[in-house]
Order: structure tokens, then C-alpha cells, then sequence
């Protein structure tokens, strides 16, 4: 992936192109960790040539994981960034769209990135935290955060 | 719910970890009087138990209902808030997705938050005013603001 | 259409009412033209009275249009400017909700606003380039920008 950093007064915003062939979460997470990112909100749009995307199963306490097994259109990939154990983690939720214009979506856990995926990341904070929930084993904002 | 604001040298950032069991709107709405955020820009991903979207019936002039009546992912909320008659109001759009990663959305009416729905809440300026339409009876922006 | 710009210290927010009979996408770059704003993040939530969406086709290289003939929510309304060929350009995919809660989405191509269009576009830099990628005819986010 190709991205930028623009420095403003206040927070930063980071635009990445993430390229064909790469996966998508693992682009992000992995320009959040090189630029010490753990606080943000993310948008962005696109294409993917293959995705898995996962509803969260009350019981199960896990995602029943979806595979979207086609060229779709990311309609709309909405989240953001917070620590997770000590580490950058990347939270969205994905709407992706098919040749018929039909929609399918669920949290984002892999994306093929076809031709390109256009995110933009905000930083809301210098860090925002997370705990695992012991009773559904989510991951919660915890309120606390430092600017 | 849990929020946090984060002052920049300009717009506040505010994020809003709603929890368990609230209700998203009356939450998001509670966040934005108590902290006088009259003008923002909205966005959230998470969950619900339950909701209600409504789709704007031209010749009722009113919002058609539509239960979700099920565990759901919160894929997007996208929206804003500015006042209308004095008071902020949240206005926001939810795509909601089920269990087969099918998808139902709507103006959000209603949504019974679990485990969590995590806003983002920007500030975009000082106010932002809506006036009722006569003619639909919807809240349309005016174009006034002030920074 | 409406528009109001909140200068900041930084970064610039323009609000955009896009009115009743406008055409979205037409509007929106209407503004960026007029107020120079060439990087861009985009959101929106509003209605359309009708609208045409795209399915980019690997094999053609081209938008297959899908055509929305009713009134629709726009769920979401997600995506950018950049510079293409050093004109500002507006790349939104929407979501958008029928009468009875189901969705259809694409690349935006063209939105008739009904009865309105609450847009957000918030500046990410003072200029960001796409180039039209020769495999695929898609214009791409080189990655350089400047603020």
C-alpha cells in the first residue's frame, strides 16, 4: 500500500491506497503500527475480488464467518482504530456490493483488495483503549483515553 | 453509555462507547446536550439486539417502521446533528446486516445496543440549524452556521 | 445547493444541503470546484427520488449501470475527492434503502436529491492525485500529496 501522513495542528489523517492483491486488514493494522496510530476513526471505498466478512454469534461467543466469494464493491467500510492488549486494532464493519447492485456485509475480517481500496484514517486521540469483555469476549472501549 | 472528548486547537472529537443494553439514538442525543454539540458530523459501528429504521412515506409525510427484530451488526450509522427548534437532534442513517450477511437499513428510529456501539461524534462547527419544511415536514439544513 | 465553510485552523469542513431536484454528484463537485477543494473526505445521509449506481466489470473495464427508479433512503453516501486529470473529483458509493428496508448500492453515477442531501466533505490535505491506471482504466490514488 502507498500512504500518506498530513500533518495538521492537531490530529493527523492518513490516506491510504491499498493495492491490488493485498488484504485489506493487514494493510491498515499494519500502517497504524508503523505510524503509532492506536486512535482513530476510518472510512473507505473500493473494490474487492474475494472478501470474509463475520456476524457475531451470541451463543457461539465467535463470528460465524460469511466467505463473499466474487468481484463486489466495497459500498461502505466504516470503524476505527483502538488498543487492543498494547496493539493497534483495526474495528470495521463492511457493506459490499454485488454485480446486481444486492448487498451483503458483516465485520470485516479479510478483503482482497481489487483494484484499489481508498481508506482514510483520523486520528481522534493519542490513544483510546480497549479491554476483552469477559462475558462475550468483545473487545469494549473503555472510556479512557489520553490526548 | 461511556464518552470521552478529545479538544483539539479547533472541533472536538467525541467518542462515545454506547453500552449494553441502551438505547443508541437517546444515548447519542444525551452525549451531544450534556457537552453542547450542536454540529457534527456522525459515524458508528457495533451491534443490536433489536431496532427500528423507517423509510419516508412521499405521500404520509412520515416515516414508515420497520422492525429488526433480531441480533444484528451495526455495518454503518452515518449521519449528523444540528439543532432543530433549539436543540440538538441526531439524524442518522443505519445499515443494518443479519446473520446471512443480508442487509436491512433505514433512518434510525430505534436501536437496542449490545454488546456495543462505538461513535465517533466530529465536530464541525459552533451550530448548525435545521427548520422544519412545510411543504415535506422534514428537518432541512438552512445553510447557517457559525465557527 | 447550500454550502457553508467552517474554517478551522487546519483542515476545512464544508456542509453541503444539497436541495430537492439537484443532482448529487453534480452538486458536490460544483463546490469543490468553486472552493478549491481538491482532498477530501465524503459523507452523506439523505434520500434520492431515483438514482443510477455502477458494478465496475473487470472484462469491460467499465461501470455496468444499474438504474434505481423510486424513492430510496440514502443509507450511506461514503468516499473522496481527489485530483484526476487536475480537475477535483468526487468517488462516492452509496447505500441505498428501499420501502421495505432492503438495499441496493454501487458506485454513485447520479442521485436526483429528494428531499434532501446533508453532506459532509472534510478537507485531508491541500491537494491528492489520482492517475488513471492503464490495466484497468480506474483512477488510482498515486500516494503523493502535499499539504
Amino acid at each position: 500500500m502507498r500512504d500518506v501522513e498530513l500533518a495538521d495542528s492537531g490530529r493527523r489523517v492518513v490516506v491510504i491506497a491499498v493495492e491490488r492483491g493485498e488484504e485489506a486488514v493487514a494493510a491498515v493494522n499494519e500502517v497504524a503500527r508503523r505510524r503509532g496510530i492506536s486512535a482513530a476513526q476510518v472510512t473507505a471505498v473500493g473494490g474487492f475480488s474475494g472478501a470474509e466478512v463475520g456476524y457475531f454469534d451470541r451463543q457461539d461467543r465467535d463470528y460465524l464467518r460469511i466467505p463473499v466469494s466474487e468481484q463486489v464493491e466495497v459500498l461502505s467500510l466504516v470503524g476505527d482504530i483502538a488498543e487492543v492488549r498494547g496493539e493497534p486494532a483495526l474495528h470495521v464493519h463492511a457493506v459490499l456490493g454485488r454485480r446486481d447492485g444486492s448487498t451483503v456485509g458483516g465485520h470485516l475480517l479479510r478483503g482482497e483488495v481489487w483494484p484499489t481500496l481508498e481508506v482514510v484514517v483520523t486520528e481522534v486521540a493519542a490513544s483510546l483503549a480497549k479491554r476483552v469483555d469477559p462475558e462475550t469476549g468483545v473487545a469494549l472501549l473503555t472510556g479512557t483515553a489520553e490526548n
